[in-house]
């Protein structure tokens, strides 16, 4: 880890004062190896299926790779050489009192260390995206892709040397102790985004001397207002909760006005779609559906199971979602103009939507291209993260001869 | 603390929720209220300068306040209310393929916990700044200006009163042992800014589980070119190291190109404003100067002390800084436009100069108003602070029914 650490101060230099044609040019170099190495890249990830037979069905699923997610793989890369330069955007300019002409200019954040699991693309996309912009990667992938993600490193080492650049440009760390290590080492690294689960990013956020752009769990609402389109509103419901029920903009709970009037028709449509129903006593009684705790407000199930909750009014479906919701994405179903600002301002999350699924929070659907991830901080990145969250800015400072007084 | 933590929850929606013309009216209010309290303020004041006595002469210097020194505090809040709402602002917007509205939109962060040292106007300029961006803020002052701080939040939590608004909008800490604990409620509290010493960065950046922006040490750093104006670089340099050496903003060391020609007028000149400088062995012997070590590099001196360093080339120059600097401010003094570019583009700092005194670096003299305090993080706000660093931002999304296919 010594060397790793200390061979991306060099690459760090390098990698952010490329011009952007060059960076694309490798970029899609990488993305040609990616096809020529399919053979190679299927062969590695056959080995990490293998091992992992034992591991659930939604792990393998995101582990296993075939000709078209390589394919998909390419893609990506030469998604992210297409897209525009993140750096050196003028984000703001303007003259001080001093005659000083000031530029705020867009710069690369410097080493970023990803944690990852499963997704063996992961590796490239972020290799790509962080290379497009101007930073230095250190990869942490799960164990169980180890095979595939060192065969995909190889084509984007391989195609850095093709251009006489380091390969520590895309570092890659595979002992499982050393995420304890790297999350003390703020002297190199600038920025930690772990992508995962919930123990990992808790243990992370808690134990990290660096930034962290957490990518935790999504605990989305929805809530159907007394005046709303009933078709739109189950459509809606049936898209947000059983189109990927593992997606973290998937929703648990639906809050529904007590004169909504669809609610019979709602639970036979989720029913229907094969969604288990949790809800208070009289309304668990009255449509045989599971006895809800209060805690269960609380859960991203990653299945098909749903919450289903009768308010009285807009504002305890707004307390109910800032209380229990992970700040993610909420969606309005209404007719109601005032009842759609008032969700809009009043819910503290980073997305919220009227009369739209939660589904769309995906840096894909909003069309930010390969995907950074969806932060769940607040702080430099909130919601889907395009490649310009992983830049930060620096002040240049054009004088002639200027003093403060 | 419990109590501080849980009303934090309540004032956060109520702050975030009023209109900008009523928030610039309590604002008003309070500045006029400090005016009137200025007798109350500066008996407060008296005692702390009377405990402090034994201090040191800078932290006197920064603790005691007189008539003039309220009215400027009462100004500070006046202008904060004149500023330009940092909320609502529309940062980007755009409609996605499935015919989405998407609006970035500017929000308030949350609870910000901001602690500081010894200068009593921080408690009103962070209260202040605080509200107008429609955060609560949870400010733990000094011990030494503890009597100072609460005449000033008196007044603060009075005006909050008179306008039937909870004073914990502006809560207020005052146990030592407290930091520990405040760190760690990531629960409550969404960003932690430390100002003050070194130490007290350094434990709060490892130990806290909130984001910090840190305010850490300025090692700043003044290259010296080949071609430049000898009497440009040498005012600039006095002035950016002896205008106000306690400021994170002045040099430590200047860096002077082999050829440049002026070394001797320069330490001439530097001694005349008795500047006390160390240098390598050749040049200390030479010029009677003190033999430097490597680690005086590191120094943030905050006093009139200088590192003089003879370089080959700009390469190298730029090398020493981003080594041994805090990449907070530096400069180039130079006539040669490539050097020019050179510098501003490698220079690894929050702020980089071309002919002009690092002295410039803050808030007030880049034209963003009060000070939020010059921020040595990458990440969310890097440099001088404008209100805007204490906001965020959430997307607000406008359908007509879209489901994700």
């Amino acid at each position: 880890m010594n060397d790793i650490l200390k061979n991306t101060i060099e690459a760090k230099k390098i990698v952010a004062n490329l011009s952007d044609t060059f960076r694309n040019e490798v970029l899609n170099k990488m993305a040609d190896n990616i096809i020529k190495a399919k053979d190679e890249i299927l062969n590695a990830n056959e080995l990490d299926v293998k091992y992992a037979k034992d591991l659930p069905n939604s792990i393998l699923k995101r582990l296993k790779l075939d000709s078209n997610k390589i394919d998909a793989i390419s893609n990506s890369i030469t998604e992210i050489a297409n897209l525009k330069s993140p750096l050196g955007r003028i984000l703001d300019g303007f003259e001080n009192y001093a005659g000083l002409k000031i530029r705020k200019i867009s710069v690369p954040i410097g080493v970023i260390a990803v944690i990852y699991e499963s997704r063996p693309n992961v590796t490239s996309d972020v290799g790509a995206l962080c290379f497009k912009s101007g930073n230095v990667c250190i990869l942490k992938g799960g164990k169980e892709a180890l095979n595939s993600n060192k065969a995909i490193l190889k084509i984007l080492h391989n195609t850095l040397i093709e251009y006489n650049l380091p390969t520590s440009i895309i570092s890659f760390i595979d002992s499982r102790e050393s995420i304890e290590r790297l999350i003390k080492e703020d002297k190199y690294i600038d920025l930690i985004i772990p992508r995962g689960g919930e123990q990992l990013i808790q243990f992370i956020s808690s134990n990290s001397k660096i930034p962290v752009i957490k990518h935790d769990k999504g605990v989305c609402n929805m809530y159907i207002d007394k005046n709303c389109n009933a078709n739109e509103a189950i459509q809606i419901a049936i898209n947000a909760k059983t189109s990927n029920p593992a997606a973290c903009n998937s929703i648990e709970t639906i809050l529904i006005h007590k004169d909504a009037n669809i609610l019979e028709m709602l639970i036979k449509s989720l029913k229907n779609n094969n969604v288990i129903i949790k809800a208070e006593s009289n309304i668990a009684n009255q449509f045989d559906l599971i006895h809800i705790k209060d805690e269960d407000y609380y859960n991203e199930y990653g299945d098909n199971i749903l919450n289903i909750k009768v308010v009285n009014n807009i504002d305890e479906a707004i307390n109910h979602i800032n209380t229990y919701g992970s700040s993610h994405s909420e969606c309005i179903i209404t007719d109601d103009y005032t009842m759609a600002e008032k969700f809009l301002n009043e819910i503290d999350s980073a997305c919220v939507y009227v009369n739209a699924s939660t589904r769309f929070s995906d840096g894909g659907e909003f069309g930010f291209g390969a995907e950074v991830g969806i932060s769940t901080s607040k702080i430099h990145a909130r919601g889907p993260m395009g490649i310009d969250s992983l830049t930060t800015y620096k002040y240049q400072i054009y004088g002639q001869g200027q003093v403060r007084q």
